[in-house]
């Protein structure tokens, strides 16, 4: 599973003491752009060549809270993928003793610019055969 | 289903020229604190008695993106509720033309201020009552 | 002074038990869009006429922190006008007891959607005039 | 002058297709808490020693938007201390090109969890003489 590492912000806090829920879906984010990164692709770049992939559904199960200025450790591979849409897997662990704080999921579509499906190994094949080494490396290690 | 209005800022959308998705999430906050509020209790009161309903799940389904300066209009209501949690859904549609945005559900338990269980229905019975009467409301009115 | 009013949400809030200070220029943003929507025009319209302006600068102090729950009352006036950028000035306030929360100032060059500055005087007169107007009457008011 | 490395996520930016404004704040915030601990202390550490430093004040000059995926270096030192509070100031650049973003200045209380002014210098000598050391470094290499 590819992982990034963030600091918890106290921007990123609430009055409850802990990282505020909203922002784990944020942090996905992140680690999905950093493992297209580290694979060798870059997502600003892909959007250049008309290419999105906006969300569709998002689903977190929160175990135990992050707190401020905590090192979270974010897991993410991709758990499915067709010709029109993909699912992320994440996980959410403390660095410092890998406790889970939350896991979850998100599913994309694959659209051009202007938010239409795109049959992505018709359309774009390279950027459809990068993803399916990244499913099947996913699957392989998991 | 209860509703509340906001409009979408500028500081909500993206790049992808619609609000950002994390921000759905948010407003489910908005929308359920507003919603114990129309009912007669304060969510801020209710946390001054030594209660919290931290999120243990959320999940969302987007539909269709919501852009800037659009009135939406958040339904929320209570769908399950037990002794020691519950869980609420939300419909987020356009005020102008009632189209859905997106729906979704969150899960919340039942704590006091440092995170521990509390047995809700034994503990804080005037809250439990609050939260039935919401919930048979909810299941009546579907 | 044109005012709107706001609540202070749970995800504005941080560990210190306050708004987060960033939030404040966020809402400054949502003041001033309320503003030009009461008098007649619509920053979205605007934006759709090649219209757009950018913030050049920002200064908030922060006098006493707004809390969760809390229903804060923001002003909104256009301090300064120029033919190609305009200053505004606010003041947030608790509803309750017209408390000082904090003032700041805000100020914008006018541009295209490029962000290429425009000579508004010149190039689209009505919008001048608009602004002009309300930084009249905000002047009067004082 | 401390510097730190941070990357415009999706979720900074807005439909201006730049990072909304309101970040840099936030990201000033990031870079005093690395400055901190990459001089020997915590933030995190010192706020359980029952200390605080709100933002009394903040300004920011916006030279050139910061564009999404892009690394930004924020620069940050310490340009005035007195015995009850500081100024800090920044400057966000483009870590490919030196270009300045924008440059600001925070200004901050010392306080204790209940948000009372303390003494920094008579109260905890040792982090007046940290924050000391830290003006005195940022003065000489001006």
């Amino acid at each position: 599973m590819f992982e990034t590492t963030l600091r918890v912000q106290y921007f990123d806090t609430d009055k409850m003491m802990v990282m505020h829920h909203a922002n784990y879906i944020r942090y996905f984010e992140t680690a999905r752009t950093e493992y297209i990164r580290a694979e060798g692709m870059s997502y600003a770049d892909m959007e250049k060549e008309d290419f999105q992939m906006p969300v569709l559904a998002v689903e977190v199960e929160f175990k135990e809270p992050a707190v401020y200025d905590e090192e979270i450790v974010i897991g993410c591979r991709i758990s499915k993928l067709s010709h029109a849409s993909m699912e992320m897997e994440y996980e959410v662990r403390s660095k410092e003793n890998g406790k889970l704080h939350a896991k979850g999921k998100s599913r994309h579509g694959f659209t051009n610019r202007a938010l239409r499906p795109v049959p992505l190994k018709k359309k774009q094949p390279e950027m459809y055969a990068f993803f399916k080494r990244l499913h099947e490396e996913s699957s392989e290690e998991k």
